[in-house]
């Protein structure tokens, strides 16, 4: 059993690779849902969505998000109906956004719907939301108060952000897998995604944290950040605002009371040999993923130094 | 000011007729809404939305609904996701139903959200729903109890019908607009639409029948049956069901309480001549709308013997 904490698009990337080397069933996915969002009155999830079309091959490889080959027709049609146009929904993703609402509306939790989405699109392995309460994560910024997709999306991230909040975390609960998830897995992954807004509001979800630092099995992350600069997002900077370093030892800094094993980039050799010992152990490969090959080679990687966590290279 | 009672394909067509003749601001229509359904989670008034795209010019000419050269991505998708997809919504389509359901869950009625799109649309002619209320068509048939669109699309009207019924409507008031519609119109104006389940629910919003019976004006009526049956759809059937005939003498008969004129094919030129006199003036000319001049044609006619009600041709 592998438990994969995840958020957007380097998440899905790694997920998919995990699922070339990793049996469905024994996967377990839990994805952030801080930055869900209302939109055109649907129910949004764009990080269970990316894990969604990520491992029903569906993924659009250009975006990163979204269905591949999709189109935006209604999109355009919406904006000439004067309705708010900036997020970026494709017709057949409409359909996920539509089917999920329909669930949600007819009384089935967020767990219950993305179990029925994944199943109605051949997905196998577990996708878990990280709750089924509503927490939306705020930025403050420059520009006022901010939901996480109109920092990200409406505002390209080009804001400066003073602080992030979960709205609404205090009252949230993990999901029904999301513990037992954590507790039954052999190895728990972190996927190279952004630790202050796709795995921090899963990590503020009460129980989460305290269940990951319990575990005794290995916790390992790959690192979203490679030569002091996120592969994609705005991560160094919100990591940076945080008050860690805007570098794999900001990851570690981030995940310090649970971490045993980070994997970072080939490129970040010399701050990963500073990093190393004292309860850490920091390897490095490739973690760009371009192809198909490279997201199994870094899941077969990442799985093997979880599996070892005291081996050294 | 002319007032027009219209239900869907063929009085929308009638009203674009009208559009060529009548300056916008001199143009009422009064839309029925009994078949109106939720679908996909969203308001869908699809007697509303014929004319708005007729007006608007985005009316698909081959399929008579929805929007020309629209395309059904979303639609095959949703099958796909095992949702219900014997309702054909568009990728184009669906942006007008996404809009108008966000305007009604943000509170605005069902005529102010019909104006609204109207004018983002680019309609300048009033367009009211029969009111604001929520009044359902439902047929007994042999399949059980149908909504309108149950029956007419997804049966493709192939069921026998024993009863029809507007649900809600007893409690129902005619939307802003629709009496003042009738009782200022110079002349009032009924498409070719289905009397039973087209035109029939708004005259049973209470208060409609009465003030068209009222009206000092002239009410002219187009047939919506010629030779004996429908031009399309299942009218000619339902009026037969009504104990009407199912030609023009059931058109007649269904609206004889306040009817002065009506118009019938050429077709239809001999019961034409058995029905004139005895206080209705029965016309004949091409009702059948195939071209933009046939519908320009059409509605100078209509207007014309609206005009002149007691004039003989």
């Amino acid at each position: 059993m592998i438990t994969v904490f995840t958020g957007g698009t380097g998440g899905a990337k790694l997920v998919q690779g995990l699922q070339q080397v990793v049996a469905p069933e024994d996967l377990t996915v839990i994805v952030n849902t801080g930055d869900d969002l209302e939109w055109w009155g649907l129910h949004v999830s764009p990080d269970i969505d990316s894990v969604l079309y990520s491992l029903a091959g569906l993924l659009s490889k250009d975006r990163g998000w979204g269905v591949e080959a999709d189109s935006f027709r209604c999109l355009e049609r919406m904006r000439q109906l004067e309705q708010p146009s900036w997020f970026g929904l494709g017709d057949l993703d409409l359909a996920t956004h539509l089917t999920r609402t329909a669930m949600l509306r007819a009384g089935k939790s967020l767990s219950e719907s993305t179990a029925e989405l994944a199943r109605r699109m051949g997905v196998r392995a577990r996708i878990l939301p990280m709750s089924d309460h509503r927490v939306s994560t705020m930025l403050e910024t420059a520009k006022g108060r901010l939901t996480f997709q109109e920092y990200f999306v409406r505002e390209r991230h080009q804001v400066d952000v003073t602080a992030v909040e979960f709205d609404g975390v205090e009252r949230a609960r993990p999901a029904p897998g999301v513990l037992a998830g954590i507790e039954s897995a052999e190895a728990i992954l972190f996927a190279p995604s952004n630790p202050v807004t796709s795995i921090g509001p899963i990590l503020a979800v009460p129980g989460v944290r305290d269940a990951l630092r319990r575990t005794n099995v290995p916790v390992a992350a790959v690192s979203p950040v490679v030569g002091g600069a996120a592969v994609s997002g705005p991560a160094a900077e919100l990591m940076r605002m945080m008050g860690w370093p805007g570098s794999i030892a900001g990851i570690a800094e981030a995940y310090e009371d649970f971490l045993d094993v980070l994997v970072a980039d080939s490129a970040d050799g010399g701050e990963a040999e500073r990093l190393n010992g004292s309860g850490l152990r920091v390897l490095c490969t490739n973690t760009i993923m371009t192809s198909a090959d490279d997201r199994r080679a870094l899941a077969q990687f990442v799985l093997h130094a979880a599996a070892n966590p005291v081996e050294t290279t």
